[in-house]
């Protein structure tokens, strides 16, 4: 647990951090929803914004005074506990309120806090929440910048964000095989750091003699399963990924585009040409799982990441694992509305090891889990192999 | 057809009125759209001025340069014949081109036209067009307005377009029968003012003795319907109509509330007490049928409506008929792009005749012929009965 | 109003003759529903016998004991004012009552209702219900057949149902075209013989000149259309229409097919060449009018066909018209449940005229109306051309 | 691997109790398929038969000549590798072949089988094809079983299956937790005994403490989670099976009846009253979850069961693990068609341990993985909790 004075600092770099990643934006990119899975920028300022006050400031502050009585309707995403919501897929259809009455709420709330997190009222379970709350801010940091790239990559003109953003860093070394010994290992969150709860549980894993790649899958080597028809081999997939495929027209990774047979990907920094050396970027499990297929390989569980993720340098893609996610052993959920944080998605989706370029700084770790579902590519994902 | 001096003014006044509807919007209204029928505000400003770009700058005006690349693909509607375009239900999926930028273009068009119609190469088939153009942008007036108010009026936060909108004027004269006798009518339009082709082929029609209301259908009385149980009785309602009140769980019409027993409806000027004795609105065709069968009369086919217009006032309420939308015998589709304007919505769609407190000065007449699909509630619909 | 003897043996021949067209069946053949809109034989058979029962024993005869309390549910159709009924999409996934059983039920309900006209208690209502009911019983010996040919049409290994079943007669006579007079004209059922309450309401429209073909459409000339691209080209087809064959990528009739680029035709007789001088059978709405839109030429109205139907022969094809199945002035609804039988479907579908090698013999008639929805083809429909 | 001899006559056993399980149908009950996860009995027979053909009398059989050609069209079920078929959804479409053509289909091919095993030709690799095949045919023999059930149970007149049916053995112990002490287990199949490929790759898991009750939830205790609102508790379950019991509106096990407040089950002895001490069966993993949930509990993992599994009875109830379907360490997919059996559906799925009533003899064992989708429930699935 870490001091309040820090703690301060921490909330006021986080809020301040969310909001320069709007600065680049127009006031009609904050509004849009162009699929279910993205939301508009205002309302992951708005909700992050929600979370605050509804967790701490409501409960806790004495005499606190809701900045507006419809936001909690507004700004709510999922929680079942604390009442109704605007249904996710009508986020886009609200222009109300507006992106300057949104910075107000958000700037209300975040004087709010920090007055009440210096002050004595503050105690141990109200620091915990605080805590969350920070790291659920940053979890939508990442999520802002995902979304916001969907929104500007998929729309005809194809804007740019920030022509200085590096999406695409170089990975010089070989490839190489990096073994692990068959044995017990100690899997999940150890020390008295923050983690969420489904980190939780620290426990032992059998894991049997496997390879770990060193390196991400490149650009280069996935235009090579293009190039041999990867798409169009019903072996190589999961049946549902083949439906998948089939029925969604899938060809090639999100945000690639074959211009006159030029390969070109739109990035944050706008349309480039694909950079061959780079990490592959934007694929679904399904595509990860097709890949390793065809190359002979596999995905590397969530156990053997883990156990092995000191030996390579990782962080620039969210990596898919063949793990399921799933409680931990000993799993917990949390009581009350935090308790719908993690626990209830702990089915259909897979484990996803790493970070990327979009994840703030010092919000990932080793014992990280983030997890989504099979089709999903809106996210930096891409593909470690082992064997 | 009227001079080219007149013309230029009534070019100007519609350009500007159009910009004037937008005034009391904040930029994020201009963005959404909460369902398939309703476009973003800057979709109608950017539509209307494509269609004097498409149809008469870029084929007529020489030299002349297009503002955007791309605004084709983004500003076409329904044309096939003019190229690809953004499919309908993705409008509000796209914030760029931002506001100010659709602004930049309509005043680029529009001084472009201002100096093409000025100038001397103007010809009959130009004025037509041009004449088409206006009538086009005044018709997405209408919408414009209705699609705000369907923005505005589906948000949680209820917000206010003009407080000064009167939506609901008072019919203060009592409800009589006007008898119409049996024979030959001429139906269609007549004179050599401006009219769309679905208008035209002038024809004969036998009518049999009929009566029609002087007055529209009121809230009072449609609100005796729902305290009957008029939305739960099958009979009174087609098998199609049954459906959708079933599925769609339709139980009043569009924006009306009933806020603890006491009701209330969403007008422009904001959320007001209903209006009891002003005209019924935002109803679809299947409740309209239901509303007679459940009075024992029926409503008018637009040839009964046509024939007896004059003797009653009219332009409140675009009114429902019982005629589906087909062609006069006569009937002949322009050749083109302009050809797709109206024949080939002439299926599955019922004509209203009438206007309404959208519908901008002189852009409707007795012969105006609108139509949508039946089970449509966004417009400002109405009832008036027959027997 | 005929005489209860005929009456008697009238009932008799058509319970019989129902049950013979079902003769060349396998009992697989009376369970399957491919598709929403083809119900299975033993539901028609079952359906048919339980109009009899409920609207006619069950009401009228004295001591009258239901054949099975379940059966009202299993066979009603859509009649609300009677009770809940299997939803429509269901009746493929009932295997029992089996169709012994469903013999059985008829056979039954047949001696009751011999026993019951024979007797004196029978009166003008009855005698009314009980033509209604023979006339229903005829209508659906139609649909049996079309069902019939739909399920087994879409079966890969093509089941002849009767090597004799001619269903394309030959036209021989020359194309022409007939004119018809402006003027007034009488349109709806005249005389005391049976009609359906749509027919009636005789009244008076005008019609101006116009002309009609002699013949139907050939497959021969429909197949120029093909070839002309005619299912490519929008701007022959309804925006409705255009959607309709670019989402079920539609490129030809029902029941066509090109092997190795032969021509041919699926009948009730087995697959066959197809018949080029055939009338044209197997089409939608959408495609009637696009197809006469490329031929330059049009569909006749409703009122157009009956007014010359006279100078024709017809009955191979039910016949589009370009008129909307709407009431006509003075329609009144039965009360009761038999007043649902056609006024409820009076939105959103075409009527057709004439009557096809699938009508039972006396069945059709100058005045009747039949009506689909403008997407179906599984009926023996077909075009006559006007201009 | 087992001998030539015993293996003619277990095949010839297996052929044949398939086809006494069907004994008691109607011919109509072959031929119907109420939803997609459910297949017409003709069609499983049909399928079981093309298996041999495919795979063993086609490739291997000098101058085997096929039955009919379409018939690998019309009962191909899944297998990409060997060519079209017809669409699962459609399976209850066909009425042809009739349910005697599909037996003179099974005979042919059993005698042919019976031939071709019996003869010298036969070697290692053909006899593992043919105990793949009678596995297969019993794994079918389960789902005639339960595709029999749902036909009949939800067909409005419930008829009875065969009313020596023992569905709801008694579990007449006492309830008691198993304890399971710290350690590694080896997890797989181990003999040479028959299995199937998802089962092998034998390896070690580290478990932890853990007890695991001797008995299944009965249909009592599940009462008591309905009884006290468990359905509309959301805390309880997954965020999807949420909305699976809000979109479905499940509120109780399939299968059971609250009529006039008396709870009755639908079982293949036809609508009894509820056993209360039974087993409870037909629910799906939501549920299971949810319960577990509610009570405090959790389901236990796969290799908790397959380490806990000789020390309780099981095989009346297949149990839904909280294992999500994987590939075992060292998983291989098999070459070919016969690699499509298992590995492609290695996603979004859980794994069920033991067997059920509908389980043939010998079919099941300890190390047997059954899958199924989340929301299933039309198998014989149980609950057995652990802590």
């Amino acid at each position: 647990m870490i001091h309040t004075k820090n703690l301060v600092s921490f909330f006021l770099e986080t809020r301040s951090h969310t909001e320069s990643l709007c600065k680049p934006l127009e006031i009609e990119d904050y509004v849009v929803q162009p699929v279910i899975d993205v939301s508009p920028p205002k309302w992951h300022l708005g909700h992050t914004t929600w979370f605050f006050e509804e967790f701490i400031l409501k409960p806790y502050k004495p005499g606190y005074k809701l900045f507006h009585e419809d936001f909690a309707f507004v700004f709510n995403s999922y929680y079942e506990t604390v009442g109704k919501r605007v249904v996710r897929s009508d986020r886009g259809n609200l222009s109300r309120p507006g992106v300057t009455k949104v910075y107000d709420y958000r700037h209300y709330v975040t004087n709010e806090m920090k007055e009440f997190i210096s002050s004595e009222a503050i105690n141990e379970q109200i620091l915990s929440l605080l805590e969350i709350g920070i790291h659920h801010e940053k979890q939508h940091q990442e999520l802002l910048l995902t979304d916001i790239k969907y929104i500007l990559g998929n729309n005809p003109i194809l804007p740019v964000y920030n022509d200085k953003f590096l999406e695409n860093p170089v990975q010089n070394e070989a490839q190489q095989w990096i073994p692990v010994h068959e044995g017990i290992y100690e899997i999940g969150h150890a020390s008295s750091d923050f983690c969420y709860d489904n980190e939780l549980g620290r426990h032992k894993v059998y894991l049997h003699d496997y390879e770990i790649s060193n390196k991400l899958v490149t650009n280069q080597e996935f235009l090579a399963f293009i190039e041999d028809g990867g798409y169009s081999k019903f072996d190589l997939w999961h049946a549902e990924g083949w439906d998948w495929v089939q029925q969604q027209k899938i060809t090639q990774p999100m945000y690639w585009h074959n211009i006159d047979g030029n390969w070109q990907q739109y990035t944050l920094a706008g349309l480039r040409e694909l950079e061959m050396e780079s990490p592959l970027s934007h694929i679904s499990y399904f595509e990860a799982f097709a890949y390793a297929q065809w190359k002979g390989y596999r995905l590397p569980t969530e156990f053997e990441w883990e156990a092995a993720q000191h030996h390579f340098s990782w962080g620039d893609r969210w990596e898919w694992t063949e793990s399921a996610y799933l409680p931990y052993p000993g799993y917990e959920k949390p009581p009350g509305a935090i308790g719908e944080y993690n626990g209830k998605f702990m089915v259909n989706q897979k484990v996803l090891r790493g970070g990327s370029v979009a994840t703030p700084v010092n919000h990932t770790r080793p014992t990280y889990r983030n997890f989504f579902q099979t089709n999903l590519r809106w996210q930096f994902t891409g593909i470690r192999l082992a064997r």
